[in-house]
């Protein structure tokens, strides 16, 4: 029941809350009717930036999304992304139709250009576009790169640390050996 | 003085908040007088799961606990959980007295059941229980994954990814090689 | 315009709430005129510990700065904290100038004395310095632990757990292998 009443509020407040953000960034920002963001996301576009949302994206509470200018992000319908996910896109995120996004997960298509910028927090970025395929599942805690594609299907262990190009149909992590110490 | 006033809110905030969700979920919510959650926690208790909190229980804002319906929730006496740790159980979760959660740390007893499901996001799960001793610390940022059983006094280092038997009095870790370069 | 509109409501908000704190903290804090903490930022200062924040240092929402009695934090001018990051201070925490944190990263300057303590959340805590240069860029998601010195212009890559002597003008992460499984 709680579970109905929090759907339904989460549309209804979407909706509104969608239709605000139209009116400001016309050109901006397209979506469907029906959405399902929690009222304690966070939805920035800017300027000359882009968000295209498909049809019945969800996000939990917590979850930040946020598009600078000259940038796009795209997620596809029936997408659902956990509490407390960033996704920040400078140049491009293009993320397929139902994927399923854990808690926790950071998906940053920039790095701060340190190599040639006198101070890291001023402007200067390099960014490279981050395309996840359809149909993905990536773990809690997860961090996509800049420089990134996932295949269709692919699945991210929780906590892996991923840049680069990542099969369909395939499972990756980062490879790790667990121990432990008796301290008694 | 701050810290005095913000525990009693958090106690009397838990107890008109607790006392409500108790009415909805008679069966389902079993909790003590004093426990101390702080106003920005989320507690979802669906028909038919089941949570039980232990004596003064606390957590921090930012934290989430779920149990879905069939699943079960329980955590002992004078257990601390830091700020925006996440714990979601689709089958069944236990957790000791006296343990300290870290900020950040995942406690979730399922996966998508990826390769047997046409759509990730679906409704199937593969889940395996999740058992926590007593006085157990888990460091900030820690992973707990499904079918993972954790000894008494064990110590979970910090960043960790844990599946598995972990034993008590311990410490674990997951072993890495940390590496610095110069780029100038 | 929406960006110019948060910086402006994040520095009003700022200065009241900061006003407000420093009424019932006055030796224990101290900051400039212009800061810029998102409104759902958390800032604890305990009687007796210390908070210097250097001018412009820039908190994004879900920031959370702690410090406990006997402790100290200083953050450097123009440094800029991003989303839902947690410093938490039991002893010494300085960080310089023009720093730049991502997402999701924890400092801590202290352990739980889990060798010395009959209950791990008790009072006990093992805690060591953390001093963090100018111009560093710590990526999203890193851990720096108790003990740690980073020199100045040096970047900590995403998802780093950290401990002990970081060089300058140096970029640091954890040695990971990435892999990845067909499952079909």
């Amino acid at each position: 029941m709680f579970k109905g009443i929090k759907s339904i509020v989460s549309v209804i407040y979407s909706f509104l809350k969608f239709a605000i953000i139209k009116l400001f960034r016309w050109k901006e920002f397209r979506y469907y009717y029906i959405e399902r963001f929690s009222p304690s996301t966070m939805l920035n576009i800017y300027k000359n930036s882009r968000i295209d949302l498909g049809k019945q994206v969800r996000a939990h509470s917590g979850v930040r999304i946020s598009s600078t200018p000259g940038a796009r992000i795209v997620i596809g319908d029936n997408t659902a992304i956990n509490y407390n996910c960033i996704i920040v896109a400078r140049e491009k995120i293009v993320i397929g139709r139902d994927c399923t996004f854990g808690p926790n997960v950071v998906v940053y298509d920039h790095d701060h250009d340190f190599r040639n910028s006198d101070i890291m927090n001023g402007s200067k970025y390099v960014t490279k576009p981050i395309v996840i395929g359809n149909n993905v599942w990536i773990g809690a805690g997860a961090i996509i790169l800049k420089d990134t594609t996932i295949g269709d299907n692919a699945v991210i262990a929780a906590g892996s640390i991923v840049r680069g190009s990542i099969p369909g149909n395939s499972i990756t992590y980062n490879k790790t050996e667990t121990v432990s110490k008796q301290y008694l």
